[in-house]
């Protein structure tokens, strides 16, 4: 069990919804390889919280787990500095959930935002229930290893709210048992896909997956959306409503202004320009291939990994639950 | 352990608010030790539950956890052939209820009869997202150990159907893991209080609790209303609207009709005929203060029998989980 008391820990990581791709490599997955210089970071991967959304589908969710985790490790997540972690095996979340289900109205999830928009979709009444509680379950994510720093985007600081609202209750019933969690602002806002209408996504198929081999790649840009307006080389462009340009601006920003003035002045070519921004895609791929390649090789090594990650999770998770016990006075036979 | 796959499971129990009182023993206790003969009943201690409107004193939770414990005891629950457990010590039920909540929609739960009622005392917005979820706990608690009988009143049978929907959505999505519950009816209404006014119930002060002495029910049954129209023993009495005559119904049923004749045809003052029946009830508390007096003497025995309980919930417990987790395909480690 690693002994770091002195970085501050971190809790993030994804639901196990599918492969990983590039939007989240430049909205959060970059950012978090970075951390785990300074921090210690818990990334839990949220099966029990994928199954609210797919439990009609749980052979998939099993697939994703891997997939993800491969993902972390291939994109650089060192397991020896950071603690990746399955969350349907740490039951205590699950208690702590069940806890703070007892002082959140139903009112108050009713507003909040993630809520809101799942409403918005398959209306309020057809909610599940588990899904109405997602602010709670997230609660008991982030609090149950006492993580005080959570990596969110601008547009998420309000999720945060409701955790540190849960915390403040928790403490004003019980005692100081937890610090109040706050947003690590930096996630920036998921990349635009291949298709120039969305935000990158498995499901609209207009994503390359970390996975993707070079020429995967090189096809997949080919075939981008660019500025429609142009069809000749000599037709000048419009860089701001081309994905391959987000993709500049994402990849190698040192460089996409250069890439904006020849674009608007007919200097570059659509077919040149997406081969520069596909080879700089793959230089940042082909370290993610190399361990990938490694890790997938020594399946058993992942195995551990996620184990002895999920163990040392249950460690810190045990010890918070005796002191969620002695504070709420049900220690029972905590005299033994 | 005890190894007695023979016996039907039962599931019932309590949540801890309060000690119990005569309209318990009546109501469900006393069946509840009949059932220890034929059946294996598993008492659950529900603290989580009782937390739920009790949050702000978590100090009486813990305080009536141990008063009902004494009572099954003194009540004459046997240690020996039933399990007495506290839930919040099975986290498996916490667990159980994350993956239940995420096929019941609030819809569902806002129409389940004890939701519906809370809903009207404290309108819907503000109830806690717990105690909207009190019909997914409840199947959380009857299935963890796969009890298939319930023991409730007549009116109580649509709660066990939200158990069986929820059991049945579980074996259709993730194969046949858990039987349908059947609900086992026979428990009767709550008697009246001693005010005539209502239920019998510790916080309208118009109970007589199981831990009353001899004076304290013959002080007690003296207090209590009876018929308002009879101010003189030869004012003939209306028995039916007469809460002493009720006990008489309950507690002595083979000589109430007698009871009844006299009280319309005014041969028994009211003295006499509630002198009669606290001689009845104490006959009924007597060999309770014995047994309550054996475990007050033995603290230590007391909690043994709710330690080696919960231990054989858990067995249980864990047993179920490995089969849900099997069944859901979310074992990650199992091939270990
Ligand atoms: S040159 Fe590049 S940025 Fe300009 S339209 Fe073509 S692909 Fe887009
Ligand atoms: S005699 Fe008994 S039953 Fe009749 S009014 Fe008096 S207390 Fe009630």
């Amino acid at each position: 069990m690693r002994q770091e008391p002195q970085r501050e820990r971190i809790l993030t990581g994804d639901r196990v919804t599918g492969k990983l791709h590039l939007g989240h490599y430049v909205g959060s997955l970059k950012k978090r390889v970075k951390l785990q210089e300074e921090y210690d970071p818990y990334f839990i991967l949220a099966d029990v919280q994928a199954l609210t959304t797919h439990f009609e589908q749980p052979e998939l969710v099993r697939k994703h787990l891997r997939e993800v985790a491969l993902d972390y490790l291939a994109a650089g997540i060192d397991p020896d500095r950071s603690t990746i972690f399955i969350q349907s095996l740490v039951p205590e979340i699950a208690e702590l959930t069940v806890y703070y289900s007892m002082f959140v109205t139903v009112n108050t999830l009713r507003h909040n935002p993630t809520v809101k928009s799942e409403a918005a979709d398959r209306g309020y009444d057809d909610l599940y229930y588990g899904f109405l509680g997602y602010p709670v379950s997230q609660a008991a994510d982030i609090t149950f290893c006492k993580a005080t720093l959570v990596p969110v985007g601008e547009d998420q600081i309000p999720h945060i709210e409701q955790t540190r609202k849960i915390v403040r209750r928790f403490n004003e019933l019980y005692g100081a048992v937890f610090e109040e969690p706050r947003a690590l602002v930096g996630e920036v806002p998921r990349l635009i896909g291949l298709d120039g209408k969305g935000k990158m996504s498995k499901s609209l198929g207009n994503a390359i997956s970390l996975d993707s081999s070079k020429s995967e790649v090189e096809a997949k840009l080919k075939k981008a959306v660019t500025d429609p307006a142009r069809v000749y080389k000599s037709d000048p462009g419009h860089p701001d409503i081309c994905p391959v340009f987000a993709y500049h601006q994402a990849f190698m920003p040192e460089e996409s202004e250069d890439i904006r003035e020849q674009c608007t002045q007919a200097k570059i070519g659509c077919a040149e320009c997406k081969l520069r921004i596909a080879r700089r895609i793959n230089d940042v791929l082909e370290p993610m291939r190399e361990r990938r390649a490694y890790y997938e090789a020594r399946p058993k090594r992942v195995e551990e990994i996620l184990q002895s990650g999920t163990e040392q999770a249950r460690h810190i998770a045990r010890e918070t639950m005796l002191e969620v016990r002695e504070a709420m006075n049900i220690n029972y036979f905590a005299e033994r």
